[in-house]
């Protein structure tokens, strides 16, 4: 069987999943959330997180758009905003780079610039690594971090009656990856959101203490609203014209004659966050200043997941991207 | 410049290493040996090991000589070699796969089968990890693992008129490969020794009390001692007639037209451990039962690094398998 035949990515892992040994009484969180939550020996109320992506050229990244710079930050910036989303601060960090024996020396620099550069805007050590040769660009980080018990939030603690909210525009960098699949001009907001995005740590300093249930925007909206429910049991209703979506976008979706909204719930890597919260707590999470925008509201399990349209329609609310789909 | 050009794999990692944040006061070792120590805030006398290792296929494994299983087993397996060679136990581990669409899905099942069964082995739980697409089979662990101070063992820690021993034969997992590469049969000792090599955690339970510096045979004994002796700041005579070799191991050298001394110095992949000790300490070792075999010296740092052969020639210890070279 082919994994597409399968059902794809998720599928996929979840199969593999029941093969391994992935439980014990020291991992707090395994697979299934934005990272792993291991409980420290010593410490009850410090968790250690850990998290990892693999990016490959013409798969994640393109060198033919992208500067060397530009993918080593993204590179540390999509597993940075895996840690904020679990309301945890981002400390050490292993790379394995396989690069083409042809590869330039100074482009390795500049990619390693790239890492350096975010890492010393979250204050992140690198610890380790493993440089090899193979084919094809691929880049792999292994971040760890640190998070409180009182921090933590976790994919399946949305309640019903929850507001759910995100913290910026959506869909910005789909649209960026589209125009430039097409040769067409991209202006420098979507240049920015597609090349160089950059996580949310800050807000989720703010949030982590408030919310319920949070998790990063990368594989778009629908599959992080999904990711919630699956994760929560619970449904959700989002409305379409609440998510905040730039001119930009808008203009790209015409340009393209796409429809925006395939770029906010499908696209993936907007690196925002999505967060349920308790319409009580919402008062508390205004006091901090930290800009976000309701779009919709968790739901009982059997209600199922659905968008509201900007026609008024009640779809269901399906997929999200994904690999091998 | 390109890689070569500048001195290969190890040069490459030298410059990049001098870009990043690679310091802080809560590492007590980053980037440079077997695996990362990192300082427990809440006990002194416990420390965080982390390694990672990146296997491509046709570079580190080739899907025509090795089942799923076997390749899940080694990717495994020189992850914990690593964690062995600090004094450590591993504890969690993350998994990264980049496979083609095409694949099949029982394909990545016997894979995950071949994790398991060496994760349970060693009683390690693989927290999370990230599964994508790309064309050339990937496969990226990092392992988490836990040392106490007593036992942590650093390349770093060896002293002249220490004695230099390893814990087993030498030379079959390369051996092995260049049969396999040759098309010619290989017997049943060295397609396990290539194939499903087993790491030495084993034995490094017993040596790391008594040990001075230890490392893991991966990339062959000439590039070992040599990175023993840079991290140590001494030098190093190894006797070639003292180092194990399997008869095997020098049947395939005659089969091969190939000098024995290559495999065992330059192949590497055998998993097996070199480490310095104090004479003073040999006694306290023996009791141990663990077996090791003596193969040299450390010397003072202006001795360099020397290899006495059969036919008793001294000649400079070069080398050792690498990438880019």
């Amino acid at each position: 069987m082919q994994i597409n035949e399968l059902g794809g990515e998720f599928a996929l892992i979840k199969k593999l999943t029941n093969i391994i040994p992935s439980q014990s009484k020291d991992v707090l969180v395994g697979i299934g959330d934005d990272a792993a939550v291991i409980k420290s020996p010593n410490n009850k109320n410090q968790f250690l997180l850990i998290t990892t992506d693999i990016l490959v050229e013409g798969e994640h990244f393109n060198k033919s758009w992208s500067t060397p710079e530009q993918i080593g930050i993204k590179s540390i910036e999509c597993n940075v905003s895996d840690i904020a989303a679990m309301g945890g601060l981002p400390t050490f960090l292993v790379v394995s780079l396989v690069i083409p024996p042809s590869t330039n020396v100074e482009w390795c620099e500049r990619l390693y610039q790239g890492f350096a550069y975010a890492c010393n805007r979250y204050g992140i050590i690198i610890v380790g690594g493993d440089t090899t040769q193979g084919s094809v660009e691929t880049i792999n980080i292994t971040l760890l971090g640190k998070v409180s018990d009182k921090n933590l939030c976790l994919r399946s603690n949305a309640k019903p009656g929850d507001i759910l909210a995100v913290t910026g525009e959506l869909g910005a960098s789909s649209a960026g990856l589209n125009l430039l699949k097409s040769n067409l001009p991209i202006t420098p907001y979507l240049e920015k959101k597609h090349l160089t995005p950059e996580c949310r740590l800050d807000a989720a300093k703010d949030l982590a203490p408030a919310v319920n249930a949070m998790i990063d925007i990368s594989d778009g909206l629908a599959s992080e609203v999904n990711h919630i429910c699956d994760n929560s049991n619970v449904g959700a209703v989002i409305n379409e014209k609440d998510i905040p979506v730039h001119q930009d976008v808008l203009n790209a979706g015409k340009t393209l004659n796409k429809q925006t909204r395939e770029f906010v719930l499908n696209g993936g890597e907007d690196f925002e966050l999505l967060f349920s919260i308790s319409k009580l707590d919402l008062e508390k999470l205004k006091q901090t200043g930290v800009k976000y925008y309701p779009i919709g509201e968790i739901t009982n399990p059997g209600e199922g997941r659905f968008l509201i349209t900007k026609e008024n329609d009640r779809i269901p609310l399906l997929g999200g991207f994904k690999h091998f789909g």
